[in-house]
């Protein structure tokens, strides 16, 4: 596959990503190369690399698996270990995992003695097609999500397919949540493409995922206009994700199945609002509940769901901003959504 | 006094900067003004920003009084209160403190929602002088400062002088040893004038220590080069410092008290490898001393802080980099030091 370069770092797929790793990492003199992974991608992907850092590279630094781990004290970990195999301002961190470990160690590497570099190797589907471009790091607060962090660029993004074999197709799942979302907000071709796919193609699309996402990016960095439509989903979709994952009972969903909630939720509310036809409508829901499983949500919960709204990052001066659909292949930002409406979409989830 | 302007920001003094900051209150549409105090400034300050900040600023957000409260566990603290109380990503943080507050404070702001605006009023004469400019945000990771951070700069920077006669003398004294710096690395004709006044005088003299700075960090914002002699007598003065704030029976030393010792030994070094005379060495040992209580180091003692050196920020590649004097008024960057004249400066300071 090609590279994508984007403003802030180059994106390299495959073989080219090797090379490109290998040269960077000679043309810059790093005191130290440390990896952080997390236990699973320790026992499954670190052997992968065994060739590329070599003899240059620290132990590696590992962390728990999940996003329960994504957590400050997890950071205080990472930081304490840096300082304690010596990492100093000319330290390189290599962060091979998914978006728990790219996330978090993006972050780390952010702030670690105010701020040293950082590569990322995602090692999800979910990691490679959304948290490889864009530049957000971060953990979560309690039940809040990515309430702590900095936008900062990684210098260089890898991303090898062969590393989905170690994927389970739940997690496949959840990634391809997303690549639907870049369909929705962006491309209603690369929509029809992606819904008639087989769990064994996807790795084929990443990249189209990869242009999309830069592409948004590129235009608007900082967040204040069109970077929006990439949170189609996730304002919803984030609520009922932190609200399972604080749960003491329920189990948790993954961030493509929560999502995927959240595209059904708020193209209702795309439907009432936005114009979207009930016709497109139905076909989002369709395309879901036949990759995801339908979550059953009782009146208390969606109570609840509701009011975790309030804590959106998206919010401010106490509107909820929504990014809505106009159409499957196209999205608007900043659409302020009447709070009953909220329990309507979830009637239609439910129907 | 005049308002000085830096290129990231306007540091305004006195009146200037009551009207300056009601201005920009007015202009910008913050959805919620929160401001940060420690218990001593809580009692002390605020009182004075109630005309300023009036009905639209929330209950002040309160932590512990020093520096070993300036961790992630504090920075914990204030995230969730921001997010208990509504903070969102249009919500500004005001500053009202020490460098412990403005340090910690910029660091929970620029990583609060991944970034929030935030304005510094220094109230110690320390913060007034050094942590006023030049963006550096952070807290301290066990006995190591400063070890986690961003480089950020305010919306703005407000020196109210009237806020001094809060301080104990012994705090002021802190401030004075970075205004001393200044003169050591900068300018000869300010280190003359400043050896000679009284207690009384030091605030006549701020604005001539932010000048020195601003005009040092701007040139180099990044500290890839000259920026670097603000770091003077701090490589030593620093590894002190840790060392007194982590033991378990002698009392802490207070920021300028540590630096003020680090200037001596870094007198010391500079006078053995970059040709700074002795009646400058003896000089400026002099001055210090006749500021600042002498400290008896034991041999067990150097030993330890010799060894906290390693974890510097300003290392790497293991080499230990000093910013040392070719005369008083003069510093020069990057200077290797053979381990063996750390002991040696130890004993010309005892001497």
């Amino acid at each position: 596959m090609d590279s994508v370069t984007s403003k802030a770092h180059e994106i390299h797929f495959g073989d080219l990503a090797k090379a490109a790793l290998q040269q960077y990492l000679a043309q810059n003199q790093y005191s130290k190369i440390f990896i952080l992974v997390d236990e699973n991608t320790n026992e499954h992907c670190l052997d992968f690399f065994s060739d590329i850092h070599g003899s240059s590279a620290e132990t590696p630094i590992i962390i728990k698996a999940g996003e329960v781990y994504k957590t400050i004290e997890t950071c205080v970990t990472v930081w304490n270990a840096l300082s304690n195999m010596g990492g100093d301002r000319k330290s390189m961190l290599l962060n091979l995992g998914g978006g728990v470990v790219t996330d978090l160690g993006g972050f780390v590497a952010s702030t670690f003695k105010r701020g040293i570099d950082f590569i990322n190797i995602p090692t999800s589907l979910l990691a490679m097609v959304d948290a490889s471009v864009g530049g957000k790091t971060g953990v979560d607060l309690g039940a809040l999500k990515n309430q702590v962090g900095v936008i900062n660029q990684p210098k260089m993004v890898l991303i090898f397919t062969e590393l989905l074999v170690t994927l389970e197709p739940r997690q496949l799942k959840s990634g391809f949540a997303e690549m639907l979302k870049h369909g929705l907000i962006a491309d209603r071709d690369y929509w029809n493409e992606l819904i008639s796919l087989n769990e064994s193609d996807y790795h084929n699309h990443i990249q189209k995922s990869v242009e999309i996402k830069n592409n948004i990016v590129e235009k608007d960095p900082t967040e204040q206009n069109i970077r929006k439509k990439l949170n189609y989903g996730h304002t919803l979709g984030h609520a009922i994700e932190s609200y399972y994952l604080e749960h003491p009972i329920k189990d948790t969903l993954l961030h493509g199945e929560a999502i995927a909630i959240g595209m059904i939720l708020e193209g209702y509310l795309s439907h009432k609002l936005t114009g979207m036809s009930k016709i497109e409508l139905d076909e989002i829901k369709k395309v879901f509940l036949s990759n995801y499983p339908k979550v059953n949500f009782t009146q208390e919960d969606i109570g609840i769901i509701i009011d975790l709204l309030k804590h959106d990052k998206k919010n401010s001066h106490g509107n909820i901003n929504f990014v809505l659909l106009e159409q499957i292949g196209s999205a608007i930002v900043d659409i302020k959504v009447p709070v009953e409406l909220f329990k309507e979409a979830f009637a239609y989830y439910k129907e």
